[in-house]
């Protein structure tokens, strides 16, 4: 639905770049994609939003009302120029969407001249720190739901057009569906919907309400049972149109709660439908749904079949962002670094390769190790600041995470379907140990660093020093 | 930027839809938009979306690949047929963008036919909500940064597509710039950037990086002065380039921090820019920012002229949604209420006014009545849920806050520039008094409903109880 145009970037990469466009050099550049904090202080993250971002990357251009704009703001015409025939035309290596991350170890390198490089910088954080959030949210609602059936009700309370792509990344981490038409449409999400309260408002009575909408919509309906009473109004009404309904040889989907205790409003709302010989009814819950209140409904065996999550999901409450940034490695011939008082934040120069670690039988080990790209095998991997402590990994199987998506600007494979991503998501997730996944104090997943690219890291900061 | 189609909402708009395009009756109907809590535990909010959402909804088409999509939904073709040619032709009166509001009070007023109306909810919400939540963070850090220069540099950052609108809302609330090219282009925000720590990265040495870029951009040059040391380093090479700036008859606009202790860092550095006689360098600081952080430093008297705010302005944080409702308030020829176990949560029935009270002199007194639409003057404005607390309004000044914006589909006047209706706000947030602006137990603003509509709103809920 959205068309993005090349000046959906930051000024300051355009004034970089008329820079490098009149020094006219070498300026073959390696940028890194990686975060550095988990979201929701939880144990891993789900990368999402790569084949959305490879599209966007192909077709971005400056539009002539760009073009005209940007006259305004200084830039020679020879520069001016060059962007009105910009492509970008280098290479991208990336983990899989879908795959389970974690921070400090790159996701993502781009590799391209310094121009077409930061050009892009500015929507490929936007896209993949967005996505990436989201599915992390939902892959956690996941997790506690079972086999529940999960709906994303999110788009009222979305971050304005942010929604589009709440809802893609809700698929990515696991959800079933959503009530957002138009992501149906691109992408192919099954989407559902029930009543509003409104809607039983505006008759005179619930009874009249629930029989027009089960006339009308007889497929997939959900009839909402909270407006009035759920027990003495919704729930027994409900039951007289699913009678009505069996009449016509249809069957009621399921009976909607969206307020007050759902533990307790299930319970009593199963055993009337089931009393009425309804078992085939089944119960969706929302209202301020989120991880917590979903594991907790389902600790207590609430029998509810179908969980709603709405604004939670959709902004990732309650970080509300992913830190994720995009860091020079490699520059002009050399690699780059970039110093800070703290250690945790130097860079890691030169073009890399992240290698996860396996037993031989296929078990994760839990740690990613940090190498230079011709690097094939890493027996030691140091932790990236603490000078003693390090890891042996000699005899343990290594799997290289980033492979080639992009080159010469082009794709090099067909889109993945979402629900392709969002299968092998799945796959990952289950495979990844369950101390990554608890909520309250995860495992701390290893990310460190090979020798040699410790070393290289280390002369360049010495080298800083002088 | 961006196109909305109609499909960018909730199935279960259509759903209604198709129950309502049966029944063909009489369906004029009255929807409210407003929220129930303010965001950031502050004491007001900033409306904000309004300009945008009129030209959107003015526009709202389903276009031929919803249509075709839908036809797989279980849709009549007759009604598929309505949705072809489906316009808005409703009406809706509003408070101004940019007005100072309150929970509870409606905000804007929607009046259609059943259908129409709900087609445009999930929109409206989307829209509204989103722009009201980064309006009114915008204005909490404008409030604490006297004069000094805001600028919003949280593209990167933003939930996705978010953050075109997170910009423009932005501007809305007091900031003056943004680093988001593409809303320079449509919204005439002023935009401002200056250089990424790559681009210095990039050089074998900070000097060169520094000189390059002051050569080629010295229009609003800003150096970046903290990659490698910012005091023994970054300011005193950006003090041999302002010099050689001079010579050239330029001048060097600011250097930025974006790291370190910020209050230090710029007194020193402002020590070293005036010492060497550059007392018109400007100190620009950016990191993690928020109206508590620029408060502190206000405190401080830091000697910061310009705030780079990303992360914490765009997404809302720590909120990142506001919960702002559309509720049925009058259908098919009758008042209609919600209840709900709680008072709080009743809705309020008719067609309605707000009436925000004023001195004789035109001082605030912190009060909005709800009244019927009819109502003219409110002599008694009584607390909405507790039944004792009332206030007398007699010899008050009283002026009606929702005015006509649209009139059978139609804006009612040209679209308002961002510039405007920021001047606007600004008014307004300054006639609005301390109490009400302070971050810790701000006072709270009353908002009351009026004789009449209470007695019409209690006669509703006795009749449902019966």
């Amino acid at each position: 639905m959205f068309h993005f145009t090349a000046t959906y970037t930051d000024l300051y990469q355009l004034s970089m770049a008329q820079v490098y466009f009149n020094k006219n050099e070498n300026q073959q550049a390696v940028f890194d994609y990686y975060f550095r904090n988990l979201p929701y202080k939880g144990g891993y993250a789900v990368f999402a939003g790569l084949e959305e971002l490879l599209d966007i990357i192909e077709t971005l251009r400056f539009s002539e009302a760009d073009l005209e704009y940007l006259k305004s703001h200084d830039f020679e015409p020879a520069f001016l120029k060059y962007l009105k025939d910009f492509r970008f035309s280098g290479s991208i290596k990336s983990m899989a969407e879908g795959e389970v991350v974690f921070p400090n170890a790159p996701i993502l390198e781009v590799e391209a001249n310094l121009i077409e490089a930061q050009i892009i910088e500015t929507i490929l954080l936007n896209i993949l720190n967005f996505q990436t959030l989201i599915a992390t949210k939902a892959s956690r609602i996941r997790n506690v739901a079972g086999n529940k059936t999960l709906l994303d009700f999110g788009l009222r309370r979305a971050q304005g057009p942010g929604g589009y792509y709440a809802s893609r990344a809700a698929m990515v981490g696991g959800f079933d569906g959503s009530s957002n038409v138009v992501t149906g449409r691109d992408f192919g999400i099954s989407i559902s919907g029930t009543m509003a309260h409104a809607f039983v408002q505006s008759y005179d009575d619930e009874l009249t309400a629930f029989r027009d909408f089960a006339k009308h919509r007889p497929k997939n309906c959900v009839l909402l049972v909270d407006t009035y009473d759920t027990l003495k109004s919704g729930v027994p009404n409900a039951i007289t149109v699913a009678k009505e309904m069996e009449e016509r040889d249809q069957k009621l989907l399921a009976i909607r709660l969206d307020s007050g205790d759902l533990a307790y409003l299930a319970k009593r709302s199963r055993k009337l439908l089931d009393d009425a010989g309804l078992n085939y009814v089944k119960i969706a819950a929302s209202n301020q749904l989120d991880e917590y209140v979903i594991q907790s409904l389902q600790n207590q065996n609430a029998p509810i079949d179908i969980y709603g999550v709405g604004t939670n999901l959709v902004i990732g409450k309650p970080d509300g962002a992913l830190d994720g940034v995009y860091k020079l490695a490699f520059a002009n011939g050399k690699p780059r670094i970039k110093i800070s008082e703290s250690i945790s934040k130097v860079t890691l120069p030169h073009k890399k390769q992240v290698f996860r670690v396996f037993t031989e039988d296929g078990t994760m080990v839990g740690a990613d190790a940090v190498a230079l790209e011709e690097e094939w095998h890493i027996n030691r991997m140091h932790h990236p600041v603490e000078p003693f402590k390090n890891l042996v990994l000699t005899s343990l199987k290594q799997e290289p995470m980033l492979h080639p998506v992009m080159e010469s600007g082009k794709r090099l494979n067909p889109k993945k379907s979402l629900q392709e991503i969002a299968a092998f998501s799945r796959k990952q997730v289950n495979a990844l140990p369950d101390e990554y996944k608890r909520f309250d104090n995860p495992h701390i997943y290893k990310v460190g660093i090979s020798t040699q690219l410790k070393q290289e890291r280390d002369k360049l900061i010495e080298q800083h020093k002088e």
